[in-house]
């Protein structure tokens, strides 16, 4: 199961809720299991999941009427599925369907509830909830139904809710964990895939080619990859041109897909003939302070002070001006998950956190030299997703 | 470019609208270009345009300072760009810059405005907008934004306006039309790489990976992707798995990504071996439904008329209890563009516009056969986007 209840149940409990609405795709596959695709490919489409308090009553998925084959599916925990919405599918007579049919025309016999809101509240009555206060996460659901389920729901007390949603997704569950290994080593066999075509004359197009395509066979998804060559490796989000690789040039992913609706994020170094001094100088300070992040994570350690001495680390190590806002930042079904590895972070990291630390440094008219990994923080320390080292690998 | 102004100016005068903001990233790229990366691959990240009614200022663009390189990018049109937030970024003292970094470093000598909100009502102000009416795109931006926004423009009046972008997004510019032309190709020719592997003993994944890899190798990305074989055909939004290709498997196709940000949307069938007189049927019913809508289109034609006429010819041709709830919509930046064309749709067809039209029948315990082409309505008709034809393919 995605869901971390346990923690969702302790978020809600911290805010007083008796109940919580996801609303945005993220959190609606998190609640549920339920990959609601319209809604993650496009803006305005509205599904939601109803997750009671304990001892409130079952969780419900509403979907609209053309979704309702993916509420189907196995992975989809959540039984209580309200549909809205026409939409036609016929059935061969006298035909046994198989089992995940037989479900779709099950649910296809159900009432239509018109739309997304009116089943919602729908179901929320029907939990005699409909005086409670109640949790909604304000990314996905559009404002004018906000405005319609406070006027169906005049004796509830609606609170926007997302960051409930964000402090449960901060600890993963093992289903989650497992996913996030292998979308991080996905990602990072790309890189290795990416490089094989990396010679002088390649283009940072064919770069990208050979990295989404790497990450296709894998079973992922193309979703971030700044890929940069040369002195366009320092622009933060740099994306693939037909820039042409030459002698000397470094190249800086910043790069990740989605394996089973779970995003990576991570970010390598390689150069191509040998890298002056100043490089090889600025390259090894950066992965010290990695290191010295990683070797510092684990449950009860303050991100505020990992931030601190990744930082000083880089400083010390060769890069004297080194400044940054953040040096990581959790990863799920979002690319930024809590916790924050920030100066004025209050986050504190717990077993169970999926972690992105990363040490970038970019440099208009030199380069931009960037090391980050994804690893999951264990009872006392880390276990890493990466394949490869940090190194500045010399082509 | 890719806003067309003229039509944008139209709708907010229908509003009574003095300027619009951009919150969602579709519309935030649709009126200058700026391609807001966080905000494409994540929910919540604000940026924003402020586009003035003629006469009343020039656009602008709030961006956070993280994106600011993408903001420097050449196909952003808008010149006045105001930044948001802490992000550091270095340069080598003493080197000439090119072109793009000389821009991303004046940038970044400009004003740090704090956040997003206070960024923008800084530039209304400063257009003279304060009392004004003014429509902003309700889908993108957070609640608690909004609600600030209003706070801080006490004299303004806030309209809700997604929908002026969707009225102006329906008739496209001609670079909208060669980047959807170009997409809704490369979709074509990925169906062909994916059938290229069909056969016995192949699976969907197979199949989707075939589909993806062709699309990254096209320069663009995977996006929408259900394909499904045999009675799994029949599901509307059908995920590839590990299922097996059989003789007499069908095979359906509903498929496109994005090519330069451009959606594609297109429908296929082929069969592995020949197929029974049921099928060939049906298959025949659904492409004249599609033949007799296409053939119907040009200005001035209503969206509800060619919903009606593509209906009775399937039923006329072959299908006759076949039922749907729309044969078409627009596409664009979104997957679901104006017009609808739906029996209950006021959508009257115009020239400019980008559309799918398309005659789905899934039937539980049999298959899902589904032709979709991609169009753009010309003067007098339609000049139509596709490489292959619609017929069932016979492998």
């Amino acid at each position: 199961m995605l869901l971390n209840s346990e923690r969702l149940f302790a978020g809600m409990k911290q805010e007083s809720l008796d109940a919580i609405v996801a609303t945005m795709p993220e959190n609606v596959t998190y609640a549920s299991g339920f990959w609601a695709m319209s809604q993650w490919i496009r803006r305005g489409p509205q599904a939601y999941v109803l997750t009671p308090g304990p001892g409130r009553g079952e969780p419900a998925v509403i979907a609209s009427t053309g979704l309702i084959d993916l509420v189907a599916d196995a992975d989809v925990w959540v039984k209580d599925i309200r549909r809205f919405g026409k939409f036609i599918v016929d059935r061969t007579p006298g035909v046994d369907l198989d089992r995940q049919d037989q479900r779709i025309e099950a649910l296809l016999a159900e009432e239509d509830c018109g739309d997304a809101v009116g089943a919602l509240v729908k179901v929320i009555k029907e939990r005699g909830l409909q005086n409670a206060r109640i949790g909604v996460d304000e990314i996905g659901i559009l404002p004018q139904y906000w405005d319609k389920l406070a006027e169906m729901l005049p004796q509830a007390t609606l609170v926007r809710a997302a960051d409930v949603f964000r402090y449960a997704r901060a600890i993963k569950t093992p289903e989650e964990i497992a996913r996030l290994r292998q979308s991080a080593r996905i990602a990072d066999m790309s890189i290795t895939a990416a490089l094989a075509v990396a010679r002088e004359g390649a283009t940072e197009m064919d770069l990208a080619r050979a990295f989404h395509t790497k990450t296709i066979v894998e079973g992922g998804l193309p979703v971030l990859g700044c890929i940069g060559v040369g002195t366009r490796s320092a622009m933060t989000n740099v994306q693939p041109t037909e820039r042409v690789l030459r002698r000397g040039d470094v190249i800086r992913f910043d790069v990740g897909g989605r394996y089973q609706h779970y995003r990576a994020d991570i970010a390598r170094n390689a150069v191509l003939g040998e890298p002056p001094e100043k490089m090889v100088r600025y390259h090894k300070a950066i992965c010290a302070g990695l290191d010295r992040a990683i070797a510092m994570i684990k449950p009860g350690v303050r991100a505020a002070d990992v931030f601190n001495a990744a930082v000083e680390t880089v400083r010390r190590e060769g890069l004297s001006h080194y400044q940054r806002s953040h040096v990581g930042h959790g990863i799920g079904l979002d690319g930024y998950d809590a916790p924050n590895i920030a100066p004025s972070s209050k986050d504190v990291f717990e077993e169970g956190m999926v972690i992105c630390v990363e040490t970038p440094y970019y440099e208009m008219g030199f380069a931009g030299l960037q090391v980050e990994d994804t690893l999951v923080v264990t009872k006392d320390g880390v276990d890493s997703f990466m394949i490869s080292g940090t190194e500045l690998r010399v082509l």
